[in-house]
């Protein structure tokens, strides 16, 4: 599934420059010239207004569309997986067998879910770089940097009531500003069981063909009413083979404009570390679901997570081990130095690179301490995130506004509150389990005679500390984090919870280091604004900037492809679901749903279910829309095969695809195995039913 | 499961000597005195003897008993488990599905399985101390050793015909030459499906209150024809709470003399490595096994010896990361290090800790690169060991006998032999999976523009390389195996085997490496020696050497605990067992064979099926035999429960538990579950009935 992408095995593309479908275009500067060339097709504004702002992301990590002027909200299951299973409970497990509300009344409102549209985006480079002086130290650029910005959001979003967004682009090339509307009062709607969504499970994860209805439906309120939207998305008929389609979402994260210096530390550090965490938490959580079938019910959506990212970030280092991928990427960036350095016009440049390898060196040297204490895989735990928060915000809030961490700026003060006063439930004896193994993490990777281990463990066995802190804690009380929260650093230091106690102990050093990790930041940025200047020169519109989980539009074509020898065609069928349930012999996770196999002879089998194409599209696009020409929806987005992993690093489109839920399928289903009759007449007529 | 076990959590034992129930005690050197102190019980030659010849080692790693004088062997079924593996093909899976043979023609033949009784034991420390002459720097007291023990080996083999193997004890105070009979044509006669010998799966390994019915039955044959034993043990009449028990078999490894030096090596670096690639292969296999049906029965022993492994190996991390633990290794070896520096006596001990400390600092300066490519990390393949064993014979081979790698001494040629030659499947779909899987291991570990790791990757990515090594090479054929094995050098060197040739890329450094690794091995051996004196003349008697997969006897009471506040009575039954399947809703691994619902009323449900006992056993000890004070058999080892898993390290009473099927229980479900008449008779009346 596409929340956690990563990079991958096959590579075909050659050269830089737009290749193919290759892209993940920012709305304001649409590929017109290439889709009129090559498709035929005139992008208009008013085209674009309307899938913008039909388009929405999900702060659960995904993205999603609106398709009916009531408000209601299509993303795959696994994007709203997080919000079934923070409603289930030991008696309802929404996320195992779905649900369905018929009416308005039954639909359940999501905790700490928060839906954004994007209004508008402005481009205001010029006054980000203004703030920062030539001659500043990387550090004090840093703090420029971060002043001017979190000072253009505040504006913003005092002037337009707006979620004000500056977002960076080109590695620091561009800035833009994006102002998003928020809906946070967000109802479930529909939801079919994960074992159909998520059909195949860990095995058929990243393949294809493929059988699953990945879908779940929301909808947003305003003022306690299903809120109204000009635009959204009519329920297509669906696509045939050489279509072509695009895809509006938010790819999460690319890697393709990083250097050498930057990938040879992605390979050879960040993914092997991150691999070993992901197969440590992966054994961890199984080993935990296997006790009891409540064990697995709470641990379900965080070990899918786990189970995700590992397969994804494993296409990705096999990517970056292939050495055709390497030489590739090598003799790209050579092309474009030897062109910096053969011209003066691009003097400023040539130093970019060095710049980047000096920074990279410094990032890697603190990467181990700053991984475990400040990006916390030394913790575990969501009461130590929560203890965290209380801690920070009580020292950040009465700083001005430029001068907070980021998280803590006043233009996302309210998507903080709403994550850190959510009810969510939190169970201790997982939380008990993962923090133990946490530190007993960060006791091998620092040592434990390490004197920052030592006062973190406080003389007791990582096990042992464990239970003294979940149990010591008081922050699972949401009225107390308020309490703490609103009486600021004096109530914060009399409660004396131990969880908060320890995210002081390790603040100190966590902050220092996160300045390190900034100030390298900025100089990457920097050094990287220097060399877009030449690449935008040297290869014009033709591109585009790494993903950034910000609205992009991809397109391509509804196309098969050949895998050892034999065809895959584009689509599957629901045929196919049921042959291979009976290939497999129904043993999970190939097994059906009860329903399925008793509403099978309702089913036209031929319907189309699954369907790949060519869009260029990465972690973060699960749930995007797949649109026609007229703008229709056709499909939603839910995985890339394992041959495109690699695109987060290099496009193709050989093998690499894109798959979707084709919106046939979902209707076919929804009417005939869910009798889910006011969802389809709201998707069929574009509005709630009278 | 005890195949492999480690180190844990809870502690209490203080001080150095003999505590309670402590001791995995030599066969030449019993605890008599204890015994009779604390249970008035007698041990006499006799009695030793005839334990001693009905103790059976298995060298897939685990333990036996001889149980009839036709040569009926028992076992666990997780130690039977391998030959199963190697006995199943895609229509008959044996090891999920159990086996029963009910006359001798169906037995069936197990592939490389030997069987080992040990015979006799001689005291060899003058001799081959002898042999190394003081002053000789460590390499040459290596050679010199190693010399003197194939020597010693080898003229026993020639002079008894038996299976002769110098033991060192006490990290090398002591030198025993050991001498087994063999049986290399063993022979299946009866196992349950996995489901019900492993009932509980991973959930419930190393846990307790247990329901396993963890054997099952073998049968020595010689000539053709069932062997026959004089001594084989009766089938007893089971256990009460608080008997005194024996218990003979094979703890394969303990580390209760290590110095702290070499338990701070084991805890910060040999664990922590251990584990992280004990989760990568779970994570490997179980994505593999989760694929297909048939997938999953070709990793199934493997999956089931990594999650093993890991739940041990985790243990025994916790263990040393609790500050107690190590306070408690530390202050005993304080105690010893005091007396040694306070006796004039003692004096050739003193610098005896800073020598292994020295030593420990080499290893871990070079247990990296050695892991890789000497111990195999980088190349998990069976095909690569068997490429590798070719090369090396042809290269040992025409050595004088004491100058060879250990495993190619004349008297290790026939069990080396067996292994090489053995037909058992190998599937090259799991082989490429885990040798690509590895080789990314290798890349990660050394980094892939390391020279070595290009040369091992010539030039491929890690998946592509693993394919074209599998594919090309021919070690599958057992044919080609011993035409290249007799051909000699020559031989090898002609078939340009893509394996083979891996394996001399990387000869050269590993035996290198390997060699640094034996010289201080051999230092550390010298320093132990010199420890061993002060200890014996402190301890006395009250002592026994850390455990080497050679026969102990350890001793106990069959005796429950509390755990939580509640208490664990010593004995469960099969009313327990249906309880627990209910409790957990049939689920797997809580699901039951279908055999054991239908039979359920045939039963007798208060019939004893697992029990605990205080005895002091290890990994290794799975399948030995618990034998009362008439020397009858009352059950047999299977596991640990989890804060045994401290026994490694240091032994406790308090809580830790050596876990063992009933007598009881087997001969029930036999009866009547599986009609097993002919074993059921066998063991009834210790023949075969005529």
């Amino acid at each position: 599934m596409l929340l956690r992408l990563g990079l991958g095995l096959w590579l075909v593309s050659a050269g830089p420059g737009i290749h193919a479908d290759e892209g993940m275009w920012l709305f304001n500067d649409p590929p017109k010239k290439l889709l009129k060339q090559r498709y035929g097709f005139d992008v208009t504004d008013a085209w674009m207004e309307h899938v913008q702002k039909s388009s929405v992301r999900f702060n659960s990590g995904g993205s999603g569309e609106v398709v009916s002027e009531d408000g209601l909200i299509m993303s795959n299951h696994h994007v709203g997986a997080d919000a079934l299973q923070k409603l289930s409970d030991k008696d309802h497990d929404y996320l195992k067998n779905g649900f369905h509300a018929r009416t308005l009344a039954e639909e359940k409102q999501a905790k700490d879910l928060e839906l954004n549209i994007l209004m508008s985006i402005e481009d205001v480079t010029a006054r980000v770089n203004a703030a920062v002086k030539p001659g500043l130290s990387d550090e004090a650029a840093f703090k420029a940097r971060r002043a001017v910005i979190a000072g253009i959001e505040k504006e913003s979003q005092d002037k337009t009531g707006l979620r004000s967004d500056v977002v960076t682009l080109y590695q620091g090339g561009l800035y833009h500003l994006y102002r998003f509307k928020r809906y946070t009062d967000v109802r479930l709607v529909f939801a079919p069981e994960q074992q159909i969504a998520f059909y195949g499970g860990d095995p058929d994860n990243f393949e294809y063909p493929r059988f699953d209805l990945d879908i779940s439906f929301f909808r947003a309120y305003e003022n306690g009413k299903p809120a109204k939207f000009q635009h959204y998305l009519k329920w297509g008929r669906g696509t045939a083979e050489n279509d072509l389609v695009f895809v509006s979402g938010h790819p999460g994260r690319t890697s393709r404009l990083l250097t050498m210096d930057e990938l040879v530390y992605v390979r050879d550090y960040r993914l092997p570390k991150t691999l070993g965490r992901l197969h440590r938490l992966e054994v961890l959580l199984t080993a935990y679901s296997g006790r009891s079938q409540e064990n697995a019910r709470r641990a379900k959506d965080e070990l899918f997570g786990v189970q995700n990212s590992r397969k994804a970030n494993q296409g990705r280092i096999e990517g970056l081990l292939d050495p055709a991928v390497m030489a590739t990427k090598a003799a790209n960036e050579k092309k474009l130095r030897d062109a910096v350095a053969a011209s003066a016009e691009f003097e400023q440049a040539r130093d970019a690179w060095d710049r980047i390898a000096a920074a990279q060196k410094v990032i890697a040297d603190n990467a181990r301490v700053f991984n475990l204490i400040e990006a916390g895989t030394a913790f575990n735990s969501d009461l130590f995130g929560i203890a965290r928060t209380l801690l920070r915000a009580a020292e950040e809030r009465p700083k001005p506004n430029g001068e907070r961490l980021r998280e803590f700026s006043d233009s996302g003060r309210e998507s903080l509150e709403l994550q850190l006063f959510s009810d969510k439930p939190i169970y201790n004896d997982l939380e008990e389990l993962q923090l133990a193994d946490s530190l007993t993490y960060l006791a091998e990777e620092l040592g434990v005679t390490n004197s920052l281990a030592q006062q973190i463990l406080a003389g007791k066995s990582p096990r042992d500390r464990a239970a003294q802190l979940i149990n010591g804690t008081k922050v699972h009380d949401v009225a107390f984090r308020k309490r703490l929260y609103e009486g600021g650093a004096a109530a914060v230091t009399a409660a004396r919870d131990p969880m908060i106690e320890l995210a002081r102990v390790v603040d100190g050093e966590a902050r220092a280091l996160r300045k390190i990790m900034e100030t390298q930041g900025e100089a990457k940025q920097q050094a990287h604004a220097k060399i877009a200047k030449p690449r935008f020169a040297l290869e014009g519109t033709r591109n585009y900037p790494d993903a950034t989980f910000t609205l992009r539009l991809a397109y391509g074509t509804v196309k098969g492809y050949k895998e050892g020898g034999k065809s895959i065609p584009a689509h599957t069928t629901f045929a196919g679901l049921y042959e291979r349930a009976a290939e497999q012999q129904y043993r999970p996770p190939f097994d059906l749903p009860k329903i399925w196999l008793d509403r099978k002879r309702r089913l036209d089998l031929k319907t189309p279910f699954n369907f790949v194409s060519t869009a260029d599209i990465i972690g973060g696009n699960s749930g995007s829309p797949v649109i026609d020409r007229g703008g229709e929806l056709v499909g939603i987005i839910f995985d890339g095969n394992i041959q495109s992993l690699v695109l987060d690093f290099i496009y193709t489109d050989e093998v690499a695809r894109a798959v979707s839920v084709d919106t046939r399928g979902i209707l076919e289903a929804l009417r005939k195995v869910y009798d889910a009759k006011n969802v389809v007449t709201e998707l069929n007529i574009g509005k709630r039913a009278q």
